[in-house]
């Protein structure tokens, strides 16, 4: 790599794992002795001049950032506009990598920073500063081409199933004489990966999640009462897993077509709230319905080990690229064998990733569009393999870190955003 | 114990580690030469004569049972009616002991079924069969008085107390440019032992959860919002946690006031999302809001090793008193020390549970109504100590077992419940 520092940044929504990425990345980069600036809440530190030294921060810190959730340097919500839209905050961007020596900026984050990375890349070099651009994969959504699946979606998969699983053994006691349909909501606006991941809690017939909700189907209440009624008449109880981005016949949100607050808004998210009451109203069943939102991307206490594996690799190889020159690329997840699980880690060009978005398959949803593949299972089953727990205070609680984050001082003029 | 078999049923919603008990009870039974039925769906088996022989099931599966959430052999809601309303539904039971000789009842539950206990073992007497009555405690409530703490409740406490945790950490992220108020509903319709554990979370100023609102208090929207914007204008977020019972000062549940779903009906559970609004309208805040309802009390992924020694211990400690004659009454956990936690198990009456309900102690909520106390955090915190995960098998999953549930064949004609 060119001499100089890496400046390291997370974007968008946090994961249960995105924090061993970063681990990954200060870790392999002390091993190199180079020096790793962190910028605060995402790109608005880099833009703001807002950096943080990681080499001030204690070894066993850094090592804690494996078993820590969220985002350690803090991420933010916010896209670039495009170079024609506004010039002025990738010439910023390239500004601040001069004043502190950066030569490799690293984005850990989904589709639009690949997009991001790639376009910083390429003003650098139109401004006669070399700044080499690496993008580190991360999404739960797992809507990331090119890679076999992204870090951070495996750990929701993991804690979707597992709590699909132990919910259904409470519903199955209780059948009899009270809850015959529970239904839960997990994340995922445009694609079913999530969704899909709640399927591995069953595999024989019978077996929650009974219904499956996948936001590529077009909602309909009567195929889907229908299979509740079945499944309740069948098997006693019904476990159903909606995804939040399910829409019915009119392109509108399950989420946002049922109830109104007392304000007369419609009702603040849940579509598991909307289809119980379709349940209550047709079926007449009691029912249950839970919405884990941030507890699943979040719930580091039940992580996949793959996925933690993963979050640390990419970021480990995303030095290694730096080191090796490596500009507008990502490190990617390639899988090479299903059953043992097996995988390495390859450069993949950002503009092939970037803009992209990876779809649910068609043959991963089973032909009544309530449930999962074989070819599904044989893709998903790996991705939540394996435990890796955090460490246990005496007070029962995970040990998450808490950096220190010491801050660079600043040396430009402040910024505008 | 007068000779014979011991019958044991689950009772009302079931929990991580009821399941212990049930371990507890049939391996020392087991030990002692003793048989041990059980009753296909709680009380209501044992009216039907639905009973289950636990001596048919593999040593391992009745191990397995430790760390298995749910209820292995059913459980349901149903409240036996006093003895002058429905005398026969008793002497059903006594008849069913008779035939079958079963000479002790262990009936695993809270308060409805400490009384049921007591009366069933008032009219074996009265009609001159013998039968000992024994009350084992379990509720996510934790509401049973007489006992340190009820079996059930401390996982749930764990799980709330991480959840909050490790969701907080996700939102502090992502507070510069996304959510600032996240809202947690949970369970604990009269008292918040639940939402108080959640406060375990954080312990240092500025530690989530910043609010957390009991039953116990009249909801105040003023005081709330006012609480909320100083807390994010302070810390730059505020994590809510709020019990399923909070009420308004018309003495209606949040869950009730606020929404109306398409059918005109009042939204179906959830305070978490009227409070979402109340935030939005009020504040302009972006939030996100979870409720994990079963989640919360299935989780036996991330049981407490405490309550979970505790639920075997009662179990356990339940057929003891069984063999040593012991009638009409439960094994109860009294504390002896609070730092380190010890207790053991002692034998109380009946009498002095049923038809209680143990509140929470006015100070263990702080002054300003939206906290816990020292007093508070003394008393929880040694509830959600240890960790005792379940084995995992190589698909990622938790290993649970389904016992095979052998019936007894009938000898009594039908009764009509």
């Amino acid at each position: 790599m060119a001499a100089g520092k890496i400046l390291y940044a997370q974007s968008g929504g946090v994961s249960a794992v995105i924090n061993a990425s970063a681990a990954g990345v200060i870790e392999t980069a002390r091993d190199k002795g180079i020096v790793v600036y962190a910028a605060r809440n995402g790109i608005l530190g880099a833009l703001r001049e807002e950096l943080i030294d990681t080499s001030k921060e204690a070894k066993a810190n850094i090592a804690a950032l494996k078993h820590t959730p969220g985002g350690a340097f803090g991420s933010c919500r916010y896209k670039l506009k495009s170079l024609e839209e506004n010039r002025a905050e990738y010439e910023r961007l390239i500004e601040v990598f001069k004043a502190h020596d950066i030569r490799t900026f690293l984005y850990n984050g989904g589709n639009d920073s690949a997009d991001t990375a790639n376009k910083v890349s390429k003003i650098g070099q139109a401004l006669g500063y070399e700044v080499n651009c690496i993008g580190v994969p991360k999404t739960i959504d797992n809507d990331l081409v090119v890679t076999d699946t992204c870090p951070g979606f495996g750990s929701v998969a993991k804690y979707t199933a597992i709590s699909v699983r132990e919910a259904s053994l409470d519903v199955v006691s209780m059948m009899d004489t009270s809850t015959k349909v529970f239904i839960i909501e997990v994340m995922g606006r445009h694609a079913g990966w999530i969704a899909a991941a709640a399927g591995l809690a069953g595999s024989a017939p019978g077996d929650a999640p009974h219904v499956i909700l996948f936001p590529e189907n077009v909602f309909n209440p009567e195929t889907f009462l229908a299979k509740v009624k079945a499944t309740v008449e069948k098997v006693g109880y019904c476990t159903v897993v909606v995804s939040e981005g399910v829409k019915d016949s009119n392109g509108t949100f399950l989420a946002e077509s049922g109830a109104r607050d007392a304000f007369g808004h419609a009702q603040l998210g849940g579509a598991a709230p909307v289809l119980a009451a379709l349940v209550r109203e047709k079926l007449g069943y009691k029912y249950h319905w839970a919405l884990p939102d941030y507890l699943q991307r979040s719930a580091r206490h039940i992580a996949s080990k793959t996925d933690l594996d993963q979050a640390y690799a990419v970021g480990k190889k995303a030095v290694e690229y730096a080191a090796e020159g490596l500009n507008a690329v990502m490190p990617v997840i390639v899988r090479t064998s299903d059953e043992p699980y097996k995988w390495k880690i390859e450069a993949a060009p950002l503009d092939k990733i970037a803009n992209h978005e990876k779809k649910m398959p068609k043959n991963f949803i089973s032909k009544d569009g309530f449930g999962i593949t074989a070819a599904a299972r044989r893709y998903l089953a790996p991705l939540i393999q394996g435990e890796a727990p955090p460490p246990y205070g005496p007070d029962g609680l995970p040990i998450y870190v808490t950096l220190k984050n010491a801050s660079v001082p600043k040396k430009l003029k402040k910024f505008k955003i």
